[in-house]
Parts: C-alpha cells; sequence; structure tokens
C-alpha cells in the first residue's frame, strides 16, 4: 500500500492535500495523471449507466441545499456519530470505536459523557450567522435526485422502472477516517435512485447486483478480489429491507466497504411528499393507478472505485535482473494512451519524423512525447504510469516509414507502418 | 430570457434548487439535459487547453483546503463586501450597490453603519467550532493550482513557459446575484494559471486572449455578440498590471463579464513560499537561474458559457404558419446527437425495425428514442432541445432499407441507405 502511495505522489495521481501549508488532513489533491483517472472512471460509469441504458435520467444537483430537506431525509436526527472527548487532552473519539469505554485511548485521560453529534458539514448563506441561514455541505448525492422526481416526471413522463443518476461531491464531516483516499471529508458519489413497482423489488435487486457487478469487473478487477455481504438486520436503516455491499479486497486491510445496494422501500418519496407538501405520486397511465414507487440504490464511490483500480494495476516483476513497476490499466482507463519517443534526443531527423507522428495521434487520443534519457528508462517511466503504447521513432523509420510500437504489458515490439499507425493503435486501445 | 429559463426548466436542461421546499435562493440543478451540455463544455475545454496541448498539466484540488490559504492569498483580508443592514426589515446590501446610502431601497427604514463582510463559505472540520478548526469553502478555484506547483515541478519537471488547468466548484456568499445562472452561490470555474519568464508576459497576454476567444467562438458563438474590456488602473487588482474581461451580450442586460485574463506577475508563488516557508521558485536548468515564474490566468466560468451558448442556440421562426423554437447547438454541445422514431407507433414492424437502429447508433452517439405523437411534433420536441438530426423508419424502410434522415436547422430530409447511416451521422456530427 505505501508503494502505491508513494507511486500516486511521485507520479502525479494523488497529493496530498495543503501540503506546503502542513496539510488538511483527509484531503487529498489529483494531479494530472489522477485527473485522467478519475474522468475516465466517470466518463466509463456515465456511459454504462446513463448513456447506454434507455430508462436512465442524469442529474447535477447542488452541493447547497435547503436545509428542509436534511430534515425529511433524517440526516439532522438520524445521522449521528456519538462522541466523546477526553478531559486531558480534548481529542474527540467515536464512542462505538473505542475499545475501553472509559477512557482516552491516546493519553489514558478520562472522558465526558457521550454527546450527539451530526458529520455534516454546516455553513451560513448571507452575512447572517443564526439557525435562519444555516445550511449542509451535502452528506450524500442521493437527496437533490429525490426533490428533482418531479421536474423528471414532468419532462419526460418516464414509465416505470426509471432510473436518475448523478455523479458530484459529497462531505462528510467525521472524525475516524484516514487509509488514504478510503475515507476523504469530500469525495465523489456516483449515485443511481432506480424507481420501481413495489412487487418487482426482488427483481430488480438481483438485477442491479449483477450491472454493479459487471461494470465494477469491467474496468479489469479480478473477482476473486470481491464479495456481496448482505447487511444484518441491525445493521439495516429502518427504512430498508434489504441492503448489500459489495467489498472489495483492498491491499491494505482486506475487504472492505466498496459500493452499496439498498431497497429504499418508498420511504424517500413518502417522505419528501410529506414534508414539503408536494405531491411525489407517479400515475400509472395505463391502470390510473397513482402510487409511490418504491427505490432501489446503487451507491457508488468514486474514491473507492479509483483506489481498488490502482491496487488492482499495480504489479511489480523483474525483468532481466531489473525490476519494473508496472500499472495494468485497462487502455480505457488508462489516463495517457500512448507516448512518442524519438530514439535519440540529439538527432534532428529522428525528432522531426517523431514530433510528425506525435501531432498526428495527439487529436484521436491522450498523448505524450519523451526525449529524455535512454529508450530503457522511458519505457520503464510509462510502465509506472500504465500507458499501454510506446512508438519510438528510429534511424529505419527514417528510410522505411515505419515505427517500433512496444506493448506495456508483454513488452512486445511490433514494426508499424506510420500510415498504419492510428488504426493499428485504434483497434488495440478500443478492442 | 424568460423564455430561454421556461424552456430551460421544462426541457429538463435547469432547474431552480430545492424547489419542493421553496427553494434556495440562487442555487440550480442540471437536468438530464443540463448535465449532457455543461459535460460537453467541460470536454471541449479540457481537450483543447488540456490534452491537445503539451504545455499542460491537469488538476483537481479539494474545495476544504486549509484556511492559511486563504490567508497567504489575502482573500480573509481583502475579499470583502462592505454591506449595511437595515434597522427595520434586517435586510443587509452591498453599500456600493445603493444609490441612496442612507436609507433602505424595501422599506425605506434607516440603514445601520457599514460593516466588513467576507464572502467565502465558512464551516467547521471536526466536532469543535472555533478557529482552530474553521475552514473555508474555496471561492476560486486558482489557489489549488499554486499550491500544488511544486508537486508538478517535482513530477514533471516542465520547462516553461507551462501551465496547470483544473475545473472545479467554487462558492460565494454573495448577496447580490440572481439573473438565472449569471450568479450562484455555487458555479463551476475552468481556470488555468500559466506560469512565464516575467520579460515575455505581454506577449504571452496577446496569445492567451486569441486562444479564450477562440475556443469561445468555436462553441458556435457569433463574434458580434463579444468585446473585450481592459479593467481601469483604480479596477485592477494590486498585483496585477493588466486584466482584460472578454464581456458577452447577455440577453437579459447586454454586454456583462464572461471570462477574465490577468497577468498576476510573481505575487501568488512569491506570496505562498513566503507564508509556507516552502521554496517555490523555478529553477532554469540551462542558466541555472531560480527565479519566480509570472503568471498569466485566463479564467472561464461553466455557467455564464452554458448561459451564452443557451442564449445563442435560441431561435424562433415561423414555419408555414407554424411557430418553431429551434436550439442550435453546435453537434460537438448538442446534449442529444441523433432521436430515431418509428413512423407509427402501433406498428410492430417499423418499431422492430427502428428499435435496431437505435441499438446500432446508441453505442457511437448519444441517442434518444421516441414513439409518442404524431412526427411533427416529435421533430418540433427535439428542434427544442437541440438535437441535430432525427431518423425515421416508415413502410419504405421496410422494403427498400433506408431511413429518412431530417436535419434539425435546414429542415430538410434526405433517405439514406441504412448500411450507411452511421458513417453519414459520424461525418456530420464531427465534421
Amino acid at each position: 500500500m505505501s508503494k502505491i502511495v508513494s507511486l500516486c505522489k511521485r507520479r502525479g495521481f494523488i497529493y496530498p492535500g495543503s501540503e506546503i501549508y502542513g496539510g488538511l488532513a483527509n484531503t487529498f489533491d489529483f494531479g494530472p495523471l489522477g485527473v485522467e483517472l478519475a474522468n475516465n472512471i466517470k466518463k466509463s460509469w456515465w456511459k454504462y449507466f446513463v448513456q447506454d441504458r434507455d430508462d436512465m435520467y442524469g442529474l447535477d444537483g447542488g452541493i447547497l441545499m435547503n436545509p428542509k430537506i436534511w430534515e425529511a431525509s433524517g440526516h439532522t436526527d438520524g445521522f449521528i456519530d456519538v462522541l466523546v472527548e477526553c478531559k486531558k487532552c480534548h481529542k474527540r473519539f467515536q464512542v462505538d470505536k473505542l475499545e475501553k469505554k472509559d477512557k482516552c485511548p491516546e493519553c489514558s485521560g478520562v472522558l465526558t459523557n457521550p454527546k450527539k453529534f451530526v458529520p455534516m458539514f454546516k455553513t451560513f448563506v448571507g452575512p447572517v450567522e443564526d439557525s435562519s441561514s444555516l445550511a449542509y455541505l451535502r452528506p450524500e448525492t442521493a437527496q437533490a435526485i429525490f426533490v428533482n422526481f418531479k421536474n423528471i416526471i414532468d419532462g419526460f413522463h418516464p414509465d416505470l422502472p426509471f432510473g436518475i443518476a448523478q455523479i458530484g461531491k459529497a462531505f462528510r464531516n467525521e472524525i475516524t477516517l484516514g487509509n488514504f483516499i478510503f475515507r476523504k471529508l469530500e469525495f465523489e458519489q456516483m449515485e443511481i435512485e432506480y424507481f420501481i413497482k413495489e412487487k418487482e423489488w426482488k427483481k430488480y435487486f438481483e438485477e442491479w447486483k449483477g450491472e454493479m457487478e459487471k461494470w465494477f469487473l469491467g474496468l479489469g478487477i479480478n473477482k476473486k478480489n470481491i464479495r456481496w455481504r448482505a447487511h444484518s438486520k441491525d445493521e439495516l436503516a429502518h427504512y430498508s429491507k434489504r441492503t448489500e455491499d459489495i467489498e472489495y479486497n483492498f491491499p491494505f486491510n482486506g475487504f472492505k466497504e466498496l459500493y452499496g445496494l439498498a431497497y429504499r422501500g418508498d420511504f424517500d418519496l413518502r417522505t419528501h411528499s410529506e414534508k414539503s407538501g408536494k405531491d411525489l405520486k407517479y400515475i400509472d397511465l395505463e391502470t390510473n393507478e397513482k402510487f409511490y414507487p418504491h427505490v432501489i440504490e446503487p451507491s457508488f464511490g468514486l474514491e473507492r472505485t479509483m483506489l481498488a483500480v490502482l491496487s488492482e494495476a499495480y504489479h511489480e516483476e523483474e525483468v532481466k535482473g531489473v525490476k519494473r513497476v508496472v500499472m495494468r490499466f485497462i487502455p480505457q482507463l488508462a489516463p495517457i494512451k500512448v507516448a512518442v519517443f524519438p530514439l535519440l534526443a540529439n538527432k534532428p531527423e529522428l525528432i522531426k519524423k517523431a514530433r510528425k507522428i506525435y501531432e498526428s495521434l495527439k487529436p484521436h487520443f491522450f498523448t505524450t512525447w519523451d526525449d529524455r534519457g535512454n529508450i530503457g528508462k522511458r519505457y520503464y517511466a510509462q510502465d509506472e504510469i500504465g500507458t499501454p503504447f510506446c512508438v519510438t521513432v528510429d534511424f529505419d523509420s527514417l528510410e522505411k516509414n515505419d515505427v517500433t510500437v512496444r506493448d506495456r504489458d508483454t513488452m512486445k515490439q511490433e514494426r508499424i507502418k506510420i500510415s498504419e499507425l492510428a488504426n493499428y493503435l485504434k483497434e488495440k486501445l478500443n478492442g
């Protein structure tokens, strides 16, 4: 794990947040390669779950919403950490994470009585800081979907079942965090609320288990590294009849929650109807029935996906006595698709030809250029960031109009005609 | 303008935020078509300014950062609104926006003395709410770039000039807002900090003016609707020698700020070096000189781009006595690229053939299906959301294996062989 963290920083995937100012705990910034990886994951999710389906509507709701929403959803009352404070060192701890309930785990000081704490970030809208201007940074994206349910119904008249999908940031003011990007103060969710008829919930629950698994495994994940875990009765939220998590075998501490799938009944639409006074019932035009659709909620986290993808991709191997680190991203997720090199950096004719190839590939694939150091080091550097193909222009290229294409995973090299290069790469990268 | 606002809500581009709970002023949610439009704009920006260039590094920094950053940047001291409060109705106003300085513009009550107010959203990290846990929602994305400057230098060793680019949300707790999505509490910035040698600032300032204009006009904007405006001396920030805005001729109140371009000198890197104690100087490997690079900052807003694009696209016309509303988006920005219809909804053989075509196009273009109402209404509905092409399967299609392709802008219809349809559309949409 520490190797992945170090590679992520060194090669521009993930930086600790605010580092030059001593940091801000549990925040991280994505570097140039991290942004591409994150964007590729989001793009894949959006295409798979929204654009390629007939029954899905996209949404992008605000981080700041009317605070009544969090009252209705139960967050201000029910989304609670119970904390104790050490009377000596004044650190705070979640009661249910403490082994000894009466002593500070850090300084053995006496602890205060437990107090409730809502782990939502508060803020105030407008210049006056009082209860009338109080707002929260959303702790989940889901509520924006329920609040816009009627907008989707009115604008698109969808038949049941249908879903609303959203990618966006959420914030949790939790005190027990850590494990790199596994838990962050701010994180990105990819959530779907799928609206169904009550009697069909078991069928769609199973269907969504399959869909979630299929998409995730499609990112290059080994099936042996995932498992489903059903929530026990006392873990279930009061409105949920069934919730299951996909767990992933993370390198730092084994199987941990990756995504959740919850059957939420009609709790959300019913409650928001009651609290807002707006009728969020659905009218079945065939039967004229009016009812609250039930909800299946597949919920994904971007950062946990990234962490799983990074862990899965990381490989060390020895090649002819030299250690090689290679990130075996599937081509679709690789931040950079192709690297172009002139064999030598001091030969203008090689550089000129290589630049021309580089310029011709760039509009089609995210392509990088490297003319530093020797060719072996350049391969090594591209392997470490998971670039699937390296294209080298050498002296033969000048005569024969071909190049060496080197495959990241097999390390095999092929000579390819320059005129066929773009198509060759297109096939390999999309295939 | 009210027509655009109404179309945006009705057809699923932009909804008022938290509407069923009475709203939250100056927040908006993007509906299914708004998300696609926003994503298409961001994708175009990222490709043009990051992926297609050799000298640009992407970044995605946190919304929550160490608060020392905002002290160093001058925001906690210098980013200030001066407000007065009405003693009668307790509303607050920005002093410099008031015509009469002594009376409330809403109830004519007496106003308090002016007070300073920092329009950043505050929050607290952790359970204790005091100055040690205070944090702000970032009011701009730029600072994350300066704070990560050294990470980029250490990981990528770029030569000057080079840039760091970021797309992300920013938040301003301003009281004077309004004009639809022109000013929102939370908004998305697309910013670049471009690092140069001091002596070259004029050259690169002009170059960036050209680049900003070129990208924006490429979104289908008429050149007559933009103009550059240089900030006068007393408008300039103390560290800026030149700042110019692109203004766009918005339909609600004429030419208003769209984007900004600022020459910031070495203010940012110098100040962050001094305040953080970390050396952010750049070392020129050729000359061995060590210095703070100077900065050109092209800054774009996503929502203003959307508003300009929506305004520019909106057209009303009369066709054979019937009013037609058409959104003339360029194909690249159109939320939906192709719509497929069976001529009649009650003919299984038409539906079967049309579905097959729909399924075959969907992996290549974001494609929608419609079999409601008559064909004229369906065209009208697609025009209103800017879908460039409608494909209709009729009885001739069954025999001749061709379809009618109808062009949104010209309303001309062409018969195209089904086997050639994907290529035909690909050419039209990418051309």
